[in-house]
């Protein structure tokens, strides 16, 4: 860098989020002055997180740099990319930017949570928007939700292009094709620093286009004619919904949403017409008992198996509005995330059960994915020529294989980082560098809690989860050095009725302790517990094979 | 059944588990005064099972009808068909017959557990043993597991066929191709009754054979000649051990295993001539510091990401014998189980990060299944063409789906029936009914407990895993009828140093509540607890929107 003096400063690429990992996505770019953030996603929280609702990154880096934040861009509007935003909104009260449909979405979240005053700014695909140095164009791109947008980012040193998520569908449902074409003309201007999206990555080919599922569900209708249509699938994806709904209409079928979401996301896709329906298509999932199971789809929450969604409440009879039987078609139109196969195929066992007939992924097309494979991803590559490379929104294995499809693609080793979370990658025309991490990560929500559950919490929750409770009360006469009363409590660790031989020896032990302990002159009764914890530790260790939580608690008379 | 009276007394098929689930399989065939055992395997805890060990079926019913077990016969040496033998021979002490591969591994796990005296009958496929009125037949057939058997039992009724777990494989590793002539001549004899493993229903065509995997292992050899290898795998697939050992003889490698259940089995197959290598082509893990990457393989556990495995424990640096490094092409020989993807791909993120080269099963045919694909099974019926059609080991889903094939194959749906577990099905030589279920279930091993732990103990781990504790400890003196003190104790619940607040508060609370409350007169402190129970969870939830365990005690002075 012989000519750092007289360079522009670098721009920064912070990573807050979506790398590394699937979710919570959350990028910042900084330059002099200006930052600007794209998305603020959440995930759900996984098996080593009991108890916790949801995480979202930790964004103190921008808290300490508030003042030069100058608002947040959206690429759509699904949780991974905006469920953050109520909690980020909170402390960083910037302009929001987005489309349509993903502001709708926005909207709601916020309402929810009472965040007020927050300014939301409808973009149109196509429209540019400056910020400080930043001038943002949102490009149309095909996913599986409407609204979807990449950014072509104008810096003072060249043009940052970020996909956001992706895929290149010839035949959208709404019409919208890619903004190919676009993508072409910002690639021959020049781009600086392509950030790719590479969820997919090892997926060989292209991905199918969402009309393919409106011909597979075409094809249920007409060979189910007497049976009732149950379908599950993601609320947010309207496309799919607007099939659905116009396959009813074709077969004279009413149309039911069932699911808080899948009722609400409706009516809002509805309210601004990104879902488009006659009101005599639909009806209250209340009312559905007085219509024929031929004349029926109902449209469900729960492809995902989530506990308390729709279909699983269906699927154990906990829903009164639905009952299922022998005419029941059901159609999970999703595919499991990692990690939800054991629900999915929980619930559908239990289809089964009710005699229901399912359609499920493994089986037929009924669902695609919204994100680009191997031949989208090149296709970009090609169209964009980055002269620099970084792979998100995937975990480390994905990142890793798009930059080895980046090197294929003509892209030098050297002009390619593989960012994790917490990175800070410093950006000149001619340089990329790692610099120093900044604060990143996971910040737990658990109820109206908001980071006040870390390690020691989680440690906690997953030693009683495994091992059990297990609380000794020791009454203490102090004057006498003598214990009078012992009693012991347990939880989770034993069924107490099976184990009162062994809770008496417990007792036993406690006194046999006390006696061998100068009880009078002790100082501190945390000298005794610790005995206590120690030995009963031991104990039951040696009768059980399992070391259940300790708690001894001593009380004097 | 109006011939009733004359006709013979009739069959029992008894399903004690590996109905309606993946794991623990266990059935039980009766006639007249004899009972004969077909497994008798465990299955992992599922994650609503938190600390649990491990899973085995209930066998009360055996234990009932202790008198009339004559044996039980073993398909092959897997856990979901040997591991609950420990716990089950423990109580019923009847001989044991499998080929020598499947006993050795039973024998290894009897002598972990000291059980000693139960006899152990090894046979040869292709050999037949009596047991009372039953005459069981070992058939020889292809699996992930050497000495894999079907068992044909000639029944006073007719000839039941359990398949036990297989894949049709025409050039297996030890060329010991599936019997499909004796197959075929059994169907000529005619079948009563087919049970039917039905694990890969869902997959079209047949699966690969064993020796393809071998193919790209050589491949991977050759094309890494200057790299260390190191390849996961489960280490019960001998056979595939088998090739990746004649390969490393070939590309002038040394071998070394790693990981305690590697180590055992290789040693004990060894041992018995099932696996086949000269002495100076094994290394101790203890020892590779003086090889060479490209002299050395590592065959690891470890492929399914278990916590305590070796490959996880590379993985994550725990493991000092083995530093994993840019020189390193990683094998993930298998496909993650459901429930186990998250593992799996934590472990391979992990791997990238240290700089490895990782292939796995979505890149790389490095893994075929032990399972027969839907032309295979279709081969199964159309050699045995049985009277009578039970589809088993599968979730429900698989076995429905079986269920449709039988029918295609020509099996009246009349003469099928889908069992799930505790079902006992009567079957005579012209009729199937179902008869009252037995009790059956999962019984759930904790350390040294075995059915200690049942629903009320594991809804209060998940309560606790989930919201933590909240333990009040209330000092009382009687007769004043006043509170002396108040302590809080919470784990798992809040990080306290957050919440002093929300303690203290509490505390007063409880002051408040005791002030209310007519101590004195209180005839059972179990009304005070109750109070506070009540009122503590109702001002935890509105503070913080979580509901911890609360364990109030009272100690009076």
């Amino acid at each position: 860098m012989h000519r750092s003096k007289t360079d522009s400063p670098a721009l920064k690429v912070i990573f807050l989020g979506g790398v590394g990992e699937i979710g919570k996505n959350m990028t910042a770019l900084e330059y002099a002055g200006d930052i600007i953030i794209i998305d603020g996603g959440s995930s759900f929280p996984n098996v080593d997180m009991p108890g916790i609702d949801l995480v979202i990154p930790d964004t103190s880096y921008l808290l300490a740099n508030k003042d030069r934040v100058r608002g947040i861009v959206l690429t759509h509007g699904h949780e991974d990319h905006i469920g953050a935003l109520p909690y980020v909104l909170k402390d960083l009260n910037v302009p929001v930017y987005g489309t349509k449909i993903t502001l709708t979405l926005v909207d709601a979240k916020l309402r929810e949570q009472k965040i007020e005053n927050t300014k939301l700014n409808i973009i149109k695909p196509g429209s540019t928007v400056q910020f400080g140095c930043f001038k943002v164009e949102f490009v149309n791109v095909s996913h599986s939700i409407a609204g979807s947008c990449a950014l072509s980012i104008t810096t003072p040193i060249g043009i940052v292009f970020h996909t956001g998520d992706f895929k290149v569908d010839f035949t959208p449902i709404d019409g919208n094709v890619i903004n190919l074409q676009r993508i072409a003309e910002i690639g021959n201007h020049g781009v600086l620093l392509l950030l790719c999206e590479s969820t997919n990555i090892e997926r060989k080919g292209s991905s199918m286009s969402e009309s393919t599922v409106g011909a597979s569900f075409n094809n249920i209708f007409a060979d189910n004619p007497e049976r009732r249509i149950i379908i599950a699938t993601f609320a947010s994806n309207i496309h799919r919904l607007q099939q659905i709904i116009d396959l009813a209409v074709k077969y004279k079928r009413k149309v039911a949403f069932c699911g808080r979401s899948m009722i609400n996301i409706a009516a809002a896709a509805a309210k601004i017409g990104e879902l488009r329906y006659s009101d005599d298509v639909v009806v209250d999932i209340d009312k559905i008992k007085n219509i024929d199971d031929k004349s029926l789809v109902i449209i469900s929450t729960g492809s995902q198996g989530e506990p308390m969604s729709a279909l699983t409440r269906m699927a154990s009879d906990e829903m009164s509005k639905v009952r299922l039987g022998y005419n029941d078609t059901v159609i999970i139109s999703a595919s499991p995330i990692p990690g939800n196969e054991r629900m999915v195929y929980n619930v559908i066992n239990n289809l089964y059960r009710h005699g229901c007939k399912v359609i499920y992924e493994s089986l037929a097309e009924v669902h695609v994915s919204g994100h680009a494979y191997q031949e989208e991803l090149k296709l970009m590559h090609s169209l964009l020529k980055p002269k620099f490379f970084m792979p998100v929104h995937g975990e480390h294995r994905h990142q890793k294989k798009h930059a080895e499809l980046a090197m294929r693609m003509g892209v030098p080793s050297s002009n390619i980082i593989v960012p994790d979370i917490g990175n800070q990658v410093l950006v000149t025309r001619r340089t990329m560098s790692l610099s120093d991490n900044v604060s990143a990560g996971a910040v737990l929500v658990d109820g109206l809690g908001v980071g006040d559950v870390g390690s020691t919490v989680l440690r906690d929750r997953k030693h009683l989860a495994e091992e059990g409770l297990f609380v000794i009360v020791i009454g203490l006469d102090k004057e006498e050095g003598k214990i009078t009363s012992v009693d012991v409590i347990s939880r989770g660790f034993v069924y107490a009725e099976d184990a009162e031989e062994l809770l008496e020896e417990a007792k036993k032990l406690v006194i046999r302790l006390g006696s061998k302990t100068d009880l009078k002159e002790m100082e501190d009764p945390a000298i005794f517990k610790n005995i206590v914890r120690r030995e009963m530790k031991a104990f039951l260790y040696k009768e059980t094979r399992r070391s259940p939580m300790i708690l001894p608690i001593v009380t004097e008379g």
